[in-house]
C-alpha cells in the first residue's frame, strides 16, 4: 500500500509510472462476455438468483472442469460468488474453529494467511524455496500436520512466483489426509506445461476459481468454489446471510466466458507468454538471476541480494527515481524478503520501457 | 426456507402459488439504471475500482444524504459494497470483539442476529410491540445497555412489520451514547408520513443503504455503508481483503439510480401504495386485526391469534390448502411468533386472487 499511495502520488505530480506492480490484466473483457452481460440486462435478468447461483452456471462449471480435468462434479456443489475473495470467506468459516490451523506456503498472497486469521485460525508456514523451484515439499509439509490442521491452502499458478505446481506434488498434497484448498485462480493463464486441478486427485477438496485473470473480468465480480457435497450446505448458510447472491447479469457474462471465450483467452495467454519472455530477458539483461521457471500467472519473483536486503526500500527507490512501480516481497511474506515481484500485465511498450529505466537506474 | 421449498416443491408439480412471501420487489430496474449499466459495459468500465468505491458514487451518496436529509457527510465515509448484506459484515466485523454484544428488535431480519452472532457478538433483544406501534421504546432499551454493548441496530422502514421509526425515537436512540448502526435499505418506499436518517441527529452512526428495494435493483447487488471517519481505514481493510471491490459497472447503475430514477422511483411508490391500501382492506375482510400504522417497505405483519399458536404450521396449512405462501412470524424471533408477514411485493391482480383463495381457506 505504501509503494501504491507513493505511485499515485507521483501520478499526481504529473509523472508516468510503469506499474510493474498490477495485479490485474491490461485487457478489454472479450465481447462475447460483454455481450451477454448486455443481453442479460436487457432481458432484465436483474433479480436475486439461487443462492448458490444459476444452475446453467453451474453446469457450465461442472462441464468446464470435466472437459479440462476430467473431473466429475455435480452443479450442486458449486457456490457462485462475487469474486474469489467471499469464496475463501465461505470456506475458512465452515472449515475453522477458533485455534484451528492452515498450512500456506510462506512466500504467499497476503490475503491468504488474512482469511485464515480474521476466522480464528492459525497460518502455519512452509516455505517454498527458489533452490527447489518454488515447489512445494510434501514431506516438510506433513510434518507441519496437527490434530488442529483443517487444511493446506495451495496456489498454482502461484502469486507471486508464477510457479505451476507439478503434477506429482499435487497427487501427494492430496494424500495427507487433510483437505486442499486449491485457488486455481491463474489457471487457464499458463506458457509452459499444463496446469492440474487438485480435483484431478481427489474429491474431498475446495477448489477457489474464477473470471478475473483468465477472462480479464476483474470488475465484474465473478468466481466460485467447488466443495464436497456434505459442506454445502453449511457454506451456503453463510452465502445466504452475507451475500445473498452474486450479481444476476454478471452470471450470464461468466456462461459466455466459458462457453465461447475459448479463443479469446488464446489470445491473451499468447500476449502474456510475449512478455513474459520479453521481462525475463530484460531481467536477465540487468543483471538479476532467476534460476526456476515462472511458467504461468503473469509474475517474476526476483532476489535482490546483490541490491539491497530491504525489499521495501529497494522498491521504493525505485519508484522514486527510475518511476519503476514493483511489489516488495515482504508483502508476501517472511520468506518473500530479498525479492521483488515483477508483474507482466502491462504491454510490450512498457515492458521495454521499464527495462530502459531500470538499466539506467542500477547503472 | 421450509415454506420456500414447500412451495417451489408444488409449482414443479404445475401448481400457481401467490408469493405474499416475496423480499424483493416485482418491478424491472428503471431504464435510466439500465441504459447507464449497459454504457459503462460498453466503455469497458471493466476493472477493479477504488476498494471504497467510484468517487463519483461516493458523491452522489453525499449528496443524496444532503438533499434528502441535510445529513453532511464527505465522499470519504463511504464504502461501497456487493449489497447491504457485507457492509454489515464489515461493520461488525470492526466494532465487535467476542462476548460483545448488540441490541436488536424482537422481531427482526433474521440475518441481523446472524451477523451479530457470527462475529463473535451476543444479540440482546428489545421487545417493539404492536400495542406501542411497533415503535422502540427508548428506556427499555437504556435498561440493557451495558459495558459490552457495541451497537443499538434499527431498521426504519422496518422489516417484517413495514412500520416508519418516529423522529422522537430515532433522536432518543441517538442520545443512549452507543452508536446507532441504522438499516436503511427501505428508504424512500414510504406512503405516509417521512423517514429519517439517524444522521440528522447524530455523526456517531453507521448507516447502512442501498438500491435493491426502493430502486429494485436486487439482482445488481449495490449497496454502501456510511460511517464516522475513524472506522473507514479498519473497514476498508475488510473491505480489501474479502471484497476487493464492488462490480464496477454496476456502480455506474447507482449513479443513475441516484440522479435519474426520481421518477421512476415515485412511479414504484405510488403502486406499492396502492397495493398497500387493497392488501390492507382484503386483510381486515378477512377478519385480521392490524392495530398499528405500517407506513413502509412493503410488508404487513399480523397477528393470527385467532387461527393458531404456530405460525410455520399455519404458513404450511395455507400454502398446502390455498396455494397462498406467507412468512412465519417465528423467523423474525420469539416476538414474532404469533404473526404472518405478508409481502405486497406482487401485482394488484395477485393480491386479489391470494385475497380470494385465503377467504375460501379461511371459511
Amino acid at each position: 500500500m505504501d509503494i501504491l499511495e507513493a505511485s499515485q502520488e507521483l501520478e499526481r505530480q504529473g509523472h508516468s509510472i510503469i506499474p510493474f506492480s498490477l495485479g490485474e490484466p491490461d485487457f478489454q473483457a472479450p465481447e462475447c462476455v460483454k455481450e451477454a452481460c448486455l443481453q442479460a440486462i436487457r432481458d432484465n435478468k436483474t433479480k436475486y438468483t439461487h443462492s448458490q447461483g444459476l444452475v446453467e452456471l453451474r453446469e457450465a462449471i461442472a462441464e468446464h472442469y470435466f472437459e479440462k480435468y476430467r473431473a466429475k462434479i455435480h452443479p450442486d456443489q458449486i457456490i457462485v460468488t462475487p469474486g474469489t475473495s467471499p469464496a475463501f470467506f465461505l470456506i475458512f468459516s465452515t472449515l475453522l474453529e477458533k485455534g484451528d490451523s492452515v498450512i500456506l506456503p510462506n512466500p504467499h498472497y497476503p490475503c491468504d494467511a488474512n482469511f485464515v486469521e480474521f476466522l480464528g485460525g492459525n497460518p502455519l508456514f512452509v516455505p517454498v524455496r527458489e533452490e527447489e523451484g518454488y515447489q512445494w515439499n510434501p514431506d516438510r509439509v506433513k510434518k507441519r500436520i496437527s490434530k488442529k490442521t483443517r487444511a493446506v491452502f495451495i496456489t498454482s499458478p502461484s502469486n507471486p512466483t508464477g510457479v505451476v505446481l507439478e503434477k506429482e506434488i499435487i497427487q501427494k498434497m492430496c494424500r495427507l489426509k487433510i483437505p486442499v484448498v486449491s485457488d486455481e485462480l491463474y489457471h487457464g493463464l499458463v506458457y509452459e506445461g499444463q496446469e492440474h486441478s487438485v480435483l484431478e486427485f481427489t474429491n474431498e477438496a475446495f477448489v477457489v476459481n474464477g473470471f478475473s485473470k483468465a477472462y480479464a473480468m476483474t470488475g465484474f465480480r465473478l468466481g466460485y468454489l467447488i466443495a464436497p457435497k456434505k459442506y454445502i450446505r453449511p457454506l451456503q448458510k453463510i452465502q445466504q446471510n452475507f451475500i445473498i447472491s452474486a450479481n444476476s447479469f454478471v452470471q450470464y457474462a461468466g456462461i459466455a466466458a466459458l462457453k465461447e471465450a475459448g479463443p479469446d483467452l488464446e489470445r491473451m495467454r499468447g500476449e502474456f507468454k510475449r512478455r513474459r519472455d520479453l521481462m525475463l530477458k530484460g531481467l536477465l539483461s540487468l543483471g538479476f538471476q532467476i534460476n526456476y521457471t515462472p511458467q504461468g500467472a503473469f509474475y517474476f519473483f526476483v532476489k535482490i541480494g546483490h541490491l539491497s536486503k530491504n525489499s521495501l526500500e529497494l522498491a521504493y527507490d525505485m519508484l522514486q527515481k527510475a518511476h519503476v512501480a514493483v511489489t516488495p516481497g515482504i508483502d508476501f511474506g517472511s520468506e518473500g524478503e530479498g525479492h521483488l515481484r515483477f508483474s507482466y500485465a502491462v504491454s510490450v511498450e512498457k515492458i521495454e520501457e521499464g527495462m530502459e529505466r531500470l538499466g539506467k537506474y542500477l547503472a
